[in-house]
């Protein structure tokens, strides 16, 4: 039995959820509630994603824009937010494009209690041409896809969602700054929303995405960072869920990072077992280029998708492109468990090329330094260098093929 | 800088956050923003949680009464909730007791992507003169503690928050039912409230208690559960955080779960290593009585504290007890690590006892069988029992204390 949920055209709940978020002081409209009871049958057919019955409600009070170098990762937001409820009874409902709100959620909502939600992180560019790109759509919605089935929320239509997706982002236009390097951060989110403490698959949930307008991750250039590498924590494990994008994957990896940083360090660099195989920084993968100690042939290594490493889209297409061009010109490109003793070594023996990592957030992150055991273990970087030679190039190359200069199916036109 | 909260006592904005639940249609309130900006410096003295603060704003539409017989666990929840905001500016706010209604949370709020959230399960109890009793109180507060510490949730005074615990248990004792095996479920929940896409600390948080009557586990007596050791997934991992309370832990547990009792079983029991040691059910520790293949004597064994295991009062409680009543009969009671491979060994050799999950909702909860590599484990019960002696006696002697026949310093008498 689905709780009745305040009808979305009702006189004073027209906003959906609750008051906006900037509404001025004495305009309250109704809580919209988000979650089922959990006697939820499901019998009837169950419904996907519909991008066709999108109900769009523009806002009435527009934001102004901000100047670009004021932009702050993940601070502000653009007008509106697009949502999909999902029921365990009937599935998907109509897609909404709503103004920017606040949710209104009981007190016992899963999501608050047991982590129920996932996320995707990915971008849109503007164009030479003024037209909107998203990059590698598919990827975040397939990782969605596996992350939510993950912890028993919903799956849904890919190609539904980028349609949406593409509308939603091609409607927030014009937050998306012109200049290179600026881009619109994208955030899908699912949210278990049935509220009852009963620890089992959550008979509802809701799909949100919103949108933040970002700056370049560097402003003025390249600037090498350093990592602390973790031995005491551990981020991911076999049969864990390290490889899927969980909320549960990022609060337990805080303290560690407060650790790092407290000694100096940029980020943190998380180790796994004994052996101290490199896994991935923070919130990014890993490269590292090599010269063989045996061939002297020049390695691009990365950790292999072993359950334990998130499967970042940048990640495989900075494979993907090295594939593509660096093999080439005589470069191994390898996916393969690799320890810190064996960066080390390299380094000890001059053959450490570059490492860095590689993300959404700044498609690549040139890393000079590496703290181990009570010593620093130098990533080839000269003292005056913020970034090795393959992390220079795959950033233009990547940046090429996002902003559409590089013509590439990769680029997806809103 | 804070943002401006809207004031909690504006004419239109007297009920906090949101709409209540189920508050006629047409009534509007205002929405209450639970995050502040991350900008917050923390330069001034940071105050710890004060009872002696108590906003206390009753409900004006006091809910019936469910029958007894009607509770179904963390379904139904009581009239009003506790809340406590915190910031790292100014630390902990005055408390709040309101009526129990919806939060109302900006999208970007960080528990609803990166599990910003650990929560407490508690109970209390009805005496025989109609007092409020808690059950070791300090033990709940003190994992609550460890478990915000470990994700960079603030911290608080145990003493105090027991304190208003207490004070608003008394308040909802009406909902306490009298008969025996009754009790008020109360879920303690602290969740990261900033909203940034930005992965750090949260420069807010909102702690708060809702508190759910619940009826005994086994309304018609004890009924033995069958488990499917889980070796293809893994619940917690060395440097991990699986001994904390934390929602992490719980969502990636229901397809586990689930496909547990796809088979037939109703839980599952998480297995760790290549060794298949036994660590605990899906939702309680794990004991087993067995005669030591040497010896003879009957040893209670659970898996010890090492960082995988949920620190459970119920568990500590069960080990203390065993100490006390059943060490002086002969038992041995250990904490160790122990194998599938071993209770199997000892099911087949007829040395197995009996064996129980140990968990707040259900007390104790005794096990029939274990399938286990295409095979099931005995686990010492016979065809028509539903318990073994260990199991009835220790929930006879939980009870008594709980209840406050047996006064004991584990019962805190709100």
């Amino acid at each position: 039995m689905l709780r009745q949920l305040l009808p979305r055209c009702a006189p004073r709940a027209a906003a959906a959820f609750v008051a906006p978020r900037r509404a001025p002081l004495g305009l309250f409209q109704a809580a919209r509630q988000y979650s089922i009871t959990p006697e939820a049958a499901s019998e009837a057919k169950i419904q996907d994603i519909d991008p066709s019955q999108l109900v769009l409600q523009k806002t009435t009070t527009p934001k102004p824009l901000k100047k670009s170098s004021d932009l702050v990762f993940g601070r502000n937001f653009t007008d509106h937010m697009l949502t999909i409820e999902w029921n365990q009874t009937t599935g998907w409902q109509k897609p909404h494009i709503v103004p920017y709100q606040n949710l209104s959620l009981d007190p016992a909502t899963c999501v608050f209690h047991y982590a129920f939600e996932c996320f995707e992180g990915m971008k849109a560019y503007k164009d030479k041409a003024g037209q909107v790109r998203l990059f590698r759509p598919d990827k975040n919605m397939a990782r969605f896809n596996k992350s939510s089935a993950r912890i028993a929320l919903p799956n849904f239509n890919s190609n539904a969602m980028i349609e949406l997706i593409a509308k939603f982002t091609k409607l927030e236009s014009r937050f998306i700054p012109e200049e290179r390097g600026y881009s619109l951060y994208l955030r899908p989110t699912m949210i278990g929303t049935q509220k009852t403490l009963g620890v089992g698959a959550p008979g509802s949930a809701l799909l949100f995405v919103i949108a933040s307008p970002v700056g370049p991750y560097y402003p003025t250039g390249f600037k090498a960072i350093s990592l602390e590498a973790t031995n005491y924590a551990v981020r991911a494990w076999p049969g864990g869920v390290g490889d899927k994008k969980l909320g549960a994957n990022y609060a337990p990896c805080i303290v560690p990072q407060r650790e790092a940083v407290s000694r100096g360090y940029q980020q943190n660099l998380w180790l796994f077992g004994e052996e101290e195989f490199v896994t991935e920084v923070g919130t990014m993968n890993f490269f590292v280029a090599i010269r063989n100690k045996e061939t002297g042939q020049k390695e691009l290594i990365t950790a292999p998708l072993d359950g334990t490493i998130l499967e970042g889209v940048t990640r495989d297409s900075v494979l993907s492109l090295a594939r593509e061009r660096l093999a080439p010109e005589g470069w191994n490109i390898v996916e393969r468990k690799y320890t810190m003793q064996e960066m080390d070594e390299a380094a000890n023996e001059g053959r450490l090329i570059e490492a860095f990592g590689a993300g959404t957030a700044a498609i690549v992150s040139p890393v000079r330094s590496i703290g181990w055991k009570g010593k620093e273990v130098h990533c080839g970087l000269k003292d005056h260098e913020e970034s090795g030679e393959i992390a220079t190039k795959m950033k233009a190359w990547m940046e090429a093929r996002q902003y559409g200069d590089d013509e590439h199916e990769w680029s997806y036109v809103c």
